[in-house]
């Protein structure tokens, strides 16, 4: 492999001319997207318009006719076939924290009776293994967060809910969705899983695994801008029954009639609470609609089939050309286990090689304490991308750039 | 008082010339600000700058570099002279419901032991009803939700919370909140309010209240755009005790050190949860900035009487000039019981009347089931809009054009 081979795959790949959906910056290989996904051309318009004339000139008319009130449903719509998951299942709404925390509590209500442990992965998103404490302590309930070898063997009869993440954010390690809920399901546990690392990014087919509700943001793959608008899946089954923590006017069955009580609306649609916040989500909109751009190159399976070559060949290139270097690829080698991200750890230096390859304009990021991640998204990244990021670190790792003191230590963001 | 007379008042107010900070459709009187503020001019470009500079060019880093990260205590402390509070106590995030549920679950858990009774008011926002109902629901308390006059004969030794909305959102109707406050507190109860139609409307001063926490939207008259970030305040006695209902990554002490340990940051910002929504942060601040623009010209005292002026005057051509058409003042004639807008009741023909006066292009909305409620704005409305719309009022009402089948109904919004 060299990287005149890299840009014959290039050339014969038929995802490649998706890459013009995305405004990235000029000799920039952004290997990132799996923190914050990169701006589509179409959103800077598509906000001016959203700004300029159904904001400017429409104002409140366009809660109807420009159908903010029915986003949180119309994008669910939009992200439902990515997911596995059928119409009406699905919400845009609110950050990922606060949909953990209402779909969190509705399987917590809906669990067997007695049950006391919320059971997760210690590695899982501080994030959520945060929402889970606040709910534990409110409850009188136990978060236990495990090994990741063993969650089958911790799931017992007290275990409410299974909370993992089906694509582990630092090791990029993935769960058989359908296994692991299957292996809930067989104590009587409720299984919620956080997409964050999976929407847009590999197939998930939620309905087939019998999952019992879902979570995720939509500033990742989904690429709807910082901070977009979050989304929650919830079982058909659990539709009539399940009720979220925050009980919220848009949530609400009939929300114009402005009753004094609160009668919910039917499944998802009850987990919308407030208004929804029309600027995130027209560009959550347009995120999710360069996903569905590659339904006629044969969307989620073909962005698969690349994603996974692009990690092997990273993998490959990474053990051919920075041998000698220390590093240590942590991804899963078995294709059916990895994510679309390959991380690799170093017991020094982790932090400091990013900011090196971040000032030659490869950006991955570094994730405490010593994993450097690469996240590939094949909607904008080639192969001899690929090729030229391995490059670079085989330089930063050879002439020791990276002990430069100006790649010293600051924070950064999942 | 005669339109002339209108026009010289304009010509002598002092606030007029900020009405060129909002771009409004020409010809348009916009009575209704307190229900989606309008776009101010300085908007579209900063959102083109945040999409194509800080997202598109900056990517992850612009979460440091641009801001981002810091943007709910940087808008918080941009808000917080508006409502009588001190910089680092007000948090913009979330929608109003979400934050509701943060700040009474954490009331609730502040408040003397054994405490049952969350009070409201029947005719308060319905959406908070709803929040409170699913607590009281979780909790196994009770939502007492009475009438106006009966709130201070309610408050007893059972009460935890008092939950007000400040201006009441179909009446108009304003409480005495350091009085109101200090009835709560005499019984030992907390004071939760909402500022919804207050922030930037009316002079608020929490601190000197004593109130114990507040709430409130961003897309009022605020004018930071639909769905806006709404914002939280808690009073500095409560910041080390105070803990929301929900548990978020970015309320953390330390969130960039992702322990696996929740430690809530100090004060209002551990009410932060998940990542801001970039997009409409900085909306939200934009519009908060058309309320600073108002300093050099008296700021909220100046508001405030041209808002009285502009009420008092509404309430004056109404009886003066609409008489003998079954029209009835709802609002409070008490400058000190008055928000800054006017509602009208009438048994019938209150819909299609508001859709008679919108079809002539003066906008303010319907409020079920028979109020026509008028929001009046002084940073952007004159005092001849206000002499125009009564003008347009009368003669709706005097032709009957009201009665036109296509004033049909349909629904609107808070």
């Amino acid at each position: 492999m060299d990287r005149h081979a890299c840009a014959a795959l290039d050339a014969a790949d038929p995802l490649a001319p998706l890459r013009d959906l995305f405004d990235l910056p000029p000799g920039l290989i952004y290997l990132d997207g799996n923190s914050l996904g990169p701006l589509p051309r179409a959103t800077p318009a598509r906000l001016e318009r959203v700004a300029r004339e159904e904001w400017g000139r429409g104002l409140i008319a366009s809660w109807n006719t420009a159908g903010w009130m029915a986003s949180p449903g119309a994008v669910g719509d939009l992200i439902a076939p990515l997911i596995g998951a059928a119409p009406k299942q699905v919400i845009a709404a609110d950050s990922t924290s606060v949909n953990l925390h209402k779909t969190l509590g509705a399987l917590l209500d809906l669990a067997p009776a007695g049950r006391r442990v919320i059971l997760s992965e210690r590695d899982n998103f501080p994030s959520d293994l945060y929402v889970a404490q606040g709910i534990a302590a409110a409850r009188g309930l136990r978060l236990v967060p495990c090994d990741t070898a063993e969650i089958t063997a911790r799931l017992c009869d007290d275990v409410a809910v299974l909370m993992l993440t089906h694509v582990n954010y630092r090791t990029g390690a993935m769960h058989d969705m359908a296994a692991v809920t299957a292996a809930a399901h067989a104590v009587g546990a409720l299984m919620l899983w956080d997409l964050a690392h999976s929407a847009g990014a590999v197939p998930v087919d939620l309905l087939a695994a019998g999952a019992d509700a879902a979570i995720s943001c939509g500033y990742k793959y989904l690429n709807g801008g910082p901070g977009a608008p979050a989304f929650l899946w919830l079982h058909p089954r659990h539709a009539a029954r399940a009720m979220p923590t925050i009980w919220g006017w848009l949530g609400h069955a009939r929300p114009f009639e402005f009753s004094p009580h609160y009668a919910p609306a039917e499944g998802a649609a009850r987990f919308v609470c407030g208004t929804p916040g029309v600027l995130g989500m027209a560009a959550l909109e347009e995120g999710v609609r360069t996903l569905h751009a590659a339904e006629p190159f044969g969307g989620m399976a073909a962005i698969r089939r690349k994603s996974l070559a692009q990690t092997r060949l990273f993998m490959d290139l990474v053990r051919g050309r920075c041998g000698g270097h220390s590093l240590a690829i942590v991804t899963p080698e078995a294709d059916a286990r990895r994510g679309s991200q390959v991380c690799l750890s170093r017991a020094s230096g982790a932090y400091e090689i990013m900011q090196a390859l971040i000032a030659r304009g490869i950006v991955g990021d570094f994730r405490a304490p010593d994993i450097l991640r690469f996240g590939f998204t094949p909607l904008y990244t080639g192969f001899v991308d690929v090729w030229d990021a391995v490059e670079a670190l085989r330089d930063v790792l050879e002439t020791g750039a990276w002990e430069d003191p100006r790649f010293a230590r600051r924070a950064f963001v999942t």
